[in-house]
């Protein structure tokens, strides 16, 4: 193998297990791959591109030894090994929200602020899985006509909360079919034949840390700091890919037409919408794909030059292990690897 | 038995069966019940008020024999019995969409618009199931501080498009958690484990006709003929139970805790509102209840005085059966039933 050395933190997650799929897949130029994740996986092993990698502890020795640290293993853990891979020489793409909001943090989606990569002090943050799909369709919007205000509702999958509440889904259908009882585990209620007002956990506005982060990640991303944005986040019982019903305004009247044509010219963008054929994006369609899919595509009936339109992405791609991989991907092209990448 | 003689056309299916545990729970004072259905339920008995009623065709001689017609079998079984009805003396309360939408026809919400009963020709049309709760919320407000915008983004269980709707949930989950193949019959791709933006059928605005009878039946039944409506119905793999999340503005600032005031006096809603104990409402919880419930009520972040809330009702019940009987118990009250109804 020739190329650069990672450390994959979360190897065993939803997301990390995706990451590695995709390293494979786009053939990312790793010499090494180092696995980490929690105490009870040390020692198991993960093939990656042919080769037997052994689950180990991230101790901050491994951490000193890599070009790129990958985490996706949740805040607290981003918190405390990000700034100490960055002390030691590496630079970190981190899924998690710990440093997003972070000025000294760039908040990227490739597609749309590439350019932030630059300014970077060593942590790089990939955004909230519902809020990378809603910037790469603004952003393509805005650059023609500029977004005023956007209202977007989320129906996100279970695979958003990590494998255990995929598990937890299936557990529960099969439970609620033949009549069983049910105990909700991962979330508060049953996610079965349900859907669930409540991703994260409630502010004081009443709005959650999830639909938050759709609000204040969408402005950074998109370099807009007042830009009207609110949204409700909502749990449906969906294995992978997070959908969005999102109502957009603009500075000038936009019809869906021109709104289908700059979305369809767009990098990572795939127009799905033929509705009169039945053609319109589904999460069990996005499922294992990259593009973010838009369809319905549609003027506002309560706003004349508005438009409404149906998101659907997979969240474990784009919503997280791509966008990440892309970030690397950028890095180096950039040439903006720490001395050791450069080598 | 003392009272009405009434017939119930549907009277096998989902919103029929429903229709039939309320007029017992309620004690709708009806004399006798004449219920009929498609030719393949005709022979069929159902337990009715404790009496045991045969299934049979809905007969030009029999719609002459009743005082209300209650109809919830389509649209085409509406256009073709409820004016037959009319003409032989009884009045009809129609489920379908048929006629709602027709100046000469009543569409009732009776919380809402009862004082719209007494123009009535004969025909008296009860709103879409994702209506119907909307209006309820809307209405209170309305009153208090006029509506100016509303967007609905909806999350609609299988029940409302029937009966075999909600066998499918059920046939294709199963086969989904055992890696069966799937095949599609009530919906045009798979409902398990899905979403589909897609209820009805497509109009060339890009709308379904559900969407588009939020925005028209929301306007007639608040008697706000240009108020701003927009929405995205969206089928979740729910078994009964509608969700919307909803966007309001109004002409005058209004704050969380005065529409939390003004809702919890408002007959028919109850608030459900207290996140930081995981109360809001849900589908599940909804199921088999009649308030409309809200919560999440909170400030609209894109919006200075705009409010965003959640609401669920079961589509079942206030969503059709519920909101029909208390239309004849309307028409009772304000001894509005043709001369046969007042003996």
């Amino acid at each position: 193998m020739d190329g650069l050395t990672i450390a994959v933190i979360g190897a065993t997650g939803a997301v990390g297990r995706v990451f590695l799929r995709i390293v494979e897949e786009r053939r990312f130029p790793v010499a090494s791959v180092r696995l980490c994740a929690s105490e009870r996986s040390w020692g198991k092993t993960i093939p990656v591109n042919g080769h037997t990698v052994t689950v180990e502890e991230a101790t901050p020795e491994l951490l000193g030894e890599v070009d790129i640290v990958f985490i996706a293993a949740g805040g607290d853990v981003s918190r405390e090994l990000a700034p100490m891979a960055v002390e030691r020489g590496a630079i970190v793409i981190d899924k998690s929200a710990a440093f997003r909001m972070d000025p000294d943090v760039p908040l990227v989606v490739p597609e749309v602020n590439a350019d932030d990569l630059e300014d970077n002090r060593g942590i790089i943050s990939s955004p909230n899985c519902s809020t990378t799909p809603l910037v790469m369709a603004l952003k393509a919007l805005d650059d023609v006509n500029p977004v005023t205000r956007v209202i977007a509702d989320t129906y996100q999958s279970v695979s958003g909360t990590g494998a255990a509440a995929v598990a937890e889904l299936r557990t529960q259908s099969g439970q609620a079919l033949s009549g069983g009882a049910i105990e909700p585990e991962q979330y508060p209620h049953q996610i079965a034949f349900n859907v669930l007002p409540h991703i994260e956990r409630f502010l004081d506005n009443g709005y959650t840390t999830e639909e938050m982060k759709m609000v204040h990640e969408t402005r950074k991303i998109m370099h807009r700091p007042e830009l009207a944005v609110s949204a409700t986040c909502v749990r449906v019982p969906v294995m992978v890919g997070h959908s969005e019903a999102v109502h957009v305004e603009f500075e000038r009247p936009m019809v869906p037409s021109e709104v289908a044509e700059i979305l369809s010219g767009s990098p990572g963008i795939q127009l799905l919408d033929d509705p009169h054929a039945n053609v319109y994006p589904l999460p069990i369609d996005a499922e294992g794909r990259d593009p973010v899919f838009v369809g319905r595509v549609r003027r506002d009936e309560s706003r004349p030059g508005g438009i409404v339109m149906w998101l659907v992405s997979d969240n474990l791609r784009k919503g997280a292990a791509l966008n990440a991989i892309q970030i690397a991907e950028e890095l180096v092209s950039r040439e903006l690897l720490p001395a050791r990448g450069r080598r």
